[in-house]
């Protein structure tokens, strides 16, 4: 009945929002781990990673209206609300919410029983109590525990990305859940090393956020020595995490070399020698 | 894994978005038309009528926000951004349209054949081209049709709300699409008819919005009597297009009385009243 198209505003919004793409690490997770379980419905699978990638930038655009972090940019170029304003960025977040769960009830047309658990792994990844608009939903509480805001905040859509694999996939689900939870909570970390350690140019968003806004941070809790440290143990538990499968060599290949991607040799190796520096000139003081 | 509830603000936001219920209009209709087909899953009508509401609560919420109307009272108290700020306002509406998919998701457990086709159906009713985020989207645009305007803003959910009561009875959806189509119009033009004419008091939220916000508006486009007599040929038509079907009695005495609830009779008769009060003046001038 509608006559013409959506508004061009909304249009270029969402699009600013989606592309150029970022690392993508959640829907290629999903897609590997679908890969590596076996996947005879990939069309269900793209779906179910396209999904979780369109529920991760609404979360960016919103994340980075002026009443949160108020970021001017994101991957490299202006935000959504400093390009399109704040209205158009509130209603490209909520569309792409919608796309998400739209994306992925379009593609069940051949697999329909797969879709109930699917679409509530995902929601369960976004929503409340667990998901990341519960996460975000912790920045605005006095008190918060550490881990339950970096488990909803970024671990609960990494859970989805595994799970959700599994399940698109007809495989069994729970064997896929803890690598996503070391996974997130390895992301989470190397997250807030970037924010402390990073070149706002390189990971193309400013730097010093966390301290800037008062948000809990691992990098601000165990030093950056202790977080890169910690870093290294949760990429490790996520390798060990991973249930053994047909796909698991490329599985751990990939694994590491998204690590190395987060944080690379050189960054680890420099704070390192700096805390020894410092160490040596403490001795010497 | 994670080890308590959601963040206690955000709970707050979302149960103040839903609770007390406003009219809940779009719910009843779903569950009125999947009655008067005969509802062999009244578990799946009712997640389709909860989503729908939820949906739709989301949109208010965000529609309020201050870069849309900034209203500070809705359903005769205060705004959820009013009461709980404007970070926790942007996530309880995120919350909200996932829990809407969610809550369709979780009941489909017994009729899984039936979800996909529900919720694209929902999903079409909010999302991009033609749903109310696009609608609200119109909003941001120099130009719009009032016609495309309505039908996203308002049109879409009630149409969503009708295809989706058939589709969840296990009904052929698409005569019900008319319904949805004639109601939805029929609700926008009393919402600006009440925006001009009623009392903030009655109605629960500021009046005069549409003028104010410069927003498109068929009572100052029609005049209050044009939009009136508008209105009455709207719901009519709504009537008029009821299906044949075992509960076609009580849908009509359904739209009769919501009709009434919208635009009471006393309303239509003052306007009409001081509409000829004008005419003679003029004429005596």
């Amino acid at each position: 009945m509608a006559s013409g198209e959506a508004p061009p505003g909304l249009i270029a919004a969402v699009e600013h929002a989606v592309f150029p793409a970022g690392a993508r690490i959640r829907p290629h997770l999903c897609l590997a781990v679908a890969a590596a379980c076996g996947d005879p419905t990939p069309a269900l699978t793209d779906a179910a990673a396209a999904a979780i990638e369109l529920l991760h930038c609404a979360s960016l655009v919103h994340d980075d209206l002026p009443c949160f972090d108020d970021a001017a940019t994101r991957r490299g170029r202006a935000s959504v609300h400093f390009a399109y304003g704040e209205s158009l960025a509130v209603l490209a977040g909520d569309a792409l919410i919608v796309l998400a769960f739209q994306t992925l009830g379009a593609a069940a047309g051949k697999s329909p029983l797969r879709l109930p658990a699917l679409l509530g792994t995902i929601a369960q990844g976004v929503g409340m109590p667990f998901g990341i608009v519960a996460g975000q939903a912790w920045e605005c509480e006095p008190r918060v525990s550490l881990a339950d805001y970096q488990r909803a905040k970024t671990g609960a859509l990494f859970t989805a990305a595994t799970v959700s694999g599994a399940l698109a996939a007809g495989a069994p689900a729970e064997p896929w859940r803890a690598l996503g939870e070391w996974l997130g909570e390895a992301y989470q970390v190397a997250d807030d090393i970037r924010d402390v350690a990073a070149d706002p140019s390189v990971i193309g968003k400013p730097t010093g956020q966390d301290a800037a806004l008062c948000r809990p941070s691992s990098a601000r809790e165990l030093g950056l020595e202790g977080a890169i440290a910690h870093f290294n143990s949760l990429v490790q538990g996520a390798i060990d995490a991973i249930p053994s499968c047909r796909g698991e060599a490329q599985l751990r290949a990939l694994v590491r070399m998204e690590a190395e991607r987060l944080i690379p040799k050189e960054l680890s190796e420099a704070v390192l020698k700096d805390a020894r520096a410092k160490e040596v000139s403490q001795a010497l003081a």
